[in-house]
């Protein structure tokens, strides 16, 4: 199959670097409106033809699917002339910078019968690839909390805050691990600019869980010490994942809560005087060395050569969107939870 | 000057022991309703006199002050019976269970001439008091934000949340180190009880602060790796405390953000085109190696001597109470902001 | 059983204390030159006798044993009397100042049927002891290398260097995890003192061990970073023990070197070629957290009930003894692989 | 000025990178007997001419100096032919494989007028060069004792053993940061090669130093664990290189011992009691982000243009090849020290 990279800026190379080495996929075109930053990827890839026309990249035929990597505000607008000339799609995070204009592409999509994958490409890590294959064996039990820190000093940007630099990575992978998905219905978001930027450069984010159980995300610009550390808490055993701790990503902490048979049907107080805990031993998976993104290519693939949605399909990157969407909703309401609109959704059923 | 100390569960034998090694203090008495206890905790201090009756403590002309550690819901009776005796009272966190009892307690130690301290045994750490310093000297510049970490496999306790367990820690330490102290307006709690224990074993908490800065305290009892870090972001300068790592307690990283002058007056958008990064030193103050609660004994006993308001104060555990309350507030309300009751505190002015 | 503690210096009172607690043993008598000092250390266990007479302790009839903690020169003198008395001995480390003593020492003890115990208080470490349990169970596979480092700003000791002081502790932990104990035949000792101290500040012992293995022993006064780690590198698997990192003390790499069936038979270089490395999980087990003089009173207590050898025997004591001997032989010879003296033990057998 | 590389296997590449991205050369060739491993490495660096010929290579006048990354067995006729063909040089480690060779390379090069320069890449490091500029600035003092560690799962190699695999860079490191470079007169080597492989696996090196300090370097191919860390002992101040913390590579601990003055004249007990611990801070210096490399790169061709001796020359790599060969005799004669060939260097003067 034959793919052409959309956008030749940031992510645009390490894009094109994985489909130029991938098995599955012959890259035939890099796209960008600025011709000179198009030839130096081009290069970097061993010489690809280069186009400025997106229209003329849709026109040819023997082209069988785009790699987005535009502006958010143009992924609509793009993602659509695409879909409407039979091409399958992956475009980079966000989905869209609405979530109606979301909904609408994962809609066109569906109906077109075409493959559309948010590249989320931190969920073809191995370590988020083995902590949804821990949890979907049952090895942590239920979940009972998802507590995220991504904090570093980052560049401020001109168009987004740090939620929606940042969180999407966490909201995803939470997405992508969780057996039911991220179905929260409602998200607080708490925000601080305090250097008045204009945008929030250190925030919290909560999303309630069913069944009681919490997820939490603390992005921020501000901090001089690095930390991207993930606690995934459950009823059998409980997961740390340090990804700048190369020598042991993953932990699984055989300790927890153990509740005793009769207390269930007890009062609360009860129930609290039969806890006890655990403590086992730890154990730290081994992990292969592969890159994400060379998963993420042969995902694309297989998703459209088995005619199935992609592991990170379109409605993931719906819920992401909705998600970020509601965090602004609760952002201007001082922090007060916000509903998430779950009408996007369900127009997908 | 002579101290009893009240009460001979977890946290008086620790008292005693301090007081009994304290060159400003003779310990007079222990005192606790069951004489064993009290008796256990005498004989590891060397043989210090016991009773089972606090009126009788109260009624010795040669004690000076007492020490309460007793449970909560008793700090109220105790210590407004000991200031009418005209005892000094250092009190443990929670200062008490109600805030309206908290600013009585306050009150009329106020009105009687005498000390009434919280004992916030953390603020009288190496640690924290370097960090009072520093913040003090202008090291940090103006803070930015505050983000505590306490999250450790904890015992579910029978009485109360995650919130009032542990928080009083990072909010008599913000409290604390604060220029200001820790005048937050409002407070937005979310908490999670997902073993359904009736009570909140995750909890969060966010205090939006002046000048829009934020603090943000994360609790947590269920979390199999032990987590004690505090980050003060600053203008100048950004301090972290990791108390888990003796040799490295405290990093100052000279790495920030620096606005140029110029875009003082501008728009935001000019203003976030016009920040950039600072990439120094990072630098980690040697440490003395003393107890905290000798310090906290010390300070005690020259706050009396001195007729003057404790370091840790009765307004300052009262500030702490105010917030727990209003988290309180907050989580029957799904975690929206709910206002701090300054009237405790008015009535001090 | 009763049992004297003899000398109240610095170990004294920890020996104490764990005698006082320990269900098997009736704490006698604290006895010391120095009554005063005596007296400190029975107060603080609650009122134990004191004495400042060993012939007086030795000829109470209901002592059953003395543990002895007086400085190592007067070891030889002191275990002496106490075996010609009938008592059962368990004495600090070093055994003794000299090997010919401790050797006279070890046969005087198995002559009279008494327990002669060496204080290797190390080796009951619950982290100890899982890792002589996971060798002697065969989990790390034969032995090819002990890499230990044992590094910190210490206090320069006025009769002996950085090997006699600290070595003791490597030495007598290797010699207790090994399946037949640390039997190397030669040792290489390396010392410097470039503060013209007059004794070595920084020290390297190296130890061929059977079948091509290596031990080797890291020691230093002088380094300002504290690191207390073992490696054990075995055919199957590989441990780190990192005794500061109390969250996680014990890792069990189950990565290594594999060797190819048909390379056994072949020459080096073809062996060489046939090496691969398994790349596999990491393991850290949960350790309980006992006091390890407690886990050392109780062996004393077994080995003397069981008439038995304690699992820190005279024996051991004797092999520690005889390679610190034989790496002053070694410094007094630039470094030049010493023999270790094993006549002594020749007495043994 | 124009330079040619020479070997296009595991290191050209890097080198070839690095010169074709340098301002000061112009990568004019890249050379090596497999013509298709030349042309992957010209691809990747837009198109530069290859060469299966060095005498084709060394004929040309246009290029101005070669460097050189082929088999240490190769280093003598490669360079001294691109000597006599008036090429400066740069040559990956080891300088040779024998020391008369190296001497007869440094030699040569200096009777031409030519700049022979060691790539001892490492010293290239931003903190290595900070390591070297602190030392000469006297920050640590006068050097104690540096304690080397490079440990890790390594590929046991066909030809050389662990020390000549690895020590090379610890001894170049070494000899770049220390004030007078690495003097020592003898070396002990401890090795071991439990696995039967032929070679030493496991190594230990030994190496006195004027004025009564010691280095030590710790190689290890069999290690799950991989540690890079090297401690620098002085004086005044203690220094920590953790290469693989990249958050804080370099620690300076202002802690140490101090001699009371008076203490100088006296005996060696007397100076014992003289000696206290200065605990202070930490300090953490900020390193630029600069490829060593490019670094390397810079250095040749300035030394070439100033007509001086690059800051790893041919003499440092003389000293590190001299060094391993001794390393060789003392393995050969049981660790015993053995002493440093300096009669290369007396060549030299």
């Amino acid at each position: 199959m034959r793919v052409g990279v959309v956008g030749a800026g940031y992510w645009g190379p390490n894009l094109a670097r994985n489909f130029a080495i991938s098995p599955d996929w012959e890259l035939a075109v890099i796209c960008d409106l600025d011709a000179e930053r198009a030839q130096s990827v081009a290069d970097r890839v061993g010489g690809v033809p280069i186009s400025t026309s997106l229209d003329e990249v849709l026109a040819d035929p023997t082209i069988d699917a785009i790699a987005v990597a535009t502006p958010a505000r143009t992924h609509h607008p793009v993602v659509m002339a695409a879909l409407a000339a039979g091409k399958h799609v992956t475009v980079e995070k966000p989905l869209a910078d609405e979530g109606g204009r979301g909904a609408e592409m994962v809609d066109t999509a569906r109906a077109n019968g075409l493959v559309l994958m948010a590249d989320h490409t931190y969920c073809y890590t191995p370590a988020v690839l083995k902590i949804r294959e821990l949890i979907a064996a049952g090895e942590l039990g239920d979940i009972l909390f998802v507590d995220s820190v991504r904090i570093n000093l980052g560049l401020i940007q001109p168009d987004v805050d740090v939620f929606w630099d940042l969180a999407p990575h966490d909201l995803s992978i939470i997405d992508f691990i969780l057996p039911g998905g991220l179905d929260a219905a409602t998200v607080a978001a708490h925000g601080a600019d305090p250097l008045h930027t204009g945008k929030s450069c250190v925030g919290y984010l909560t999303l309630p869980l069913a069944g009681g159980a919490i997820a939490h995300i603390h992005v921020n610009w501000l901090s001089p010490t690095k930390i991207r550390q993930m606690v995934i808490g459950g009823t059998k055993r409980t997961l740390v994942w340090d990804d700048l701790n190369p020598q042991q990503r993953l932990s699984v902490y055989d300790r927890g809560v153990d509740l005793a048979e009769q207390s269930k049907a007890t009062t609360s107080d009860a129930r609290a005087a039969n806890i006890s805990y655990r403590l086992g031993d730890t154990w730290s998976p081994a992990l292969p060395e592969k890159e994400a993104l060379s998963n993420m290519t042969a995902e694309f693939a297989s998703a459209i050569r088995e005619k199935r949605q992609a592991r990170t399909d379109g409605a993931s990157g719906l819920r992401v969107l909705s998600i970020l969407e509601a965090a602004r909703g609760s952002l201007q309401n001082a922090g007060a939870p916000y509903p998430v609109d779950i009408t996007h959704e369900m127009v997908l059923s």
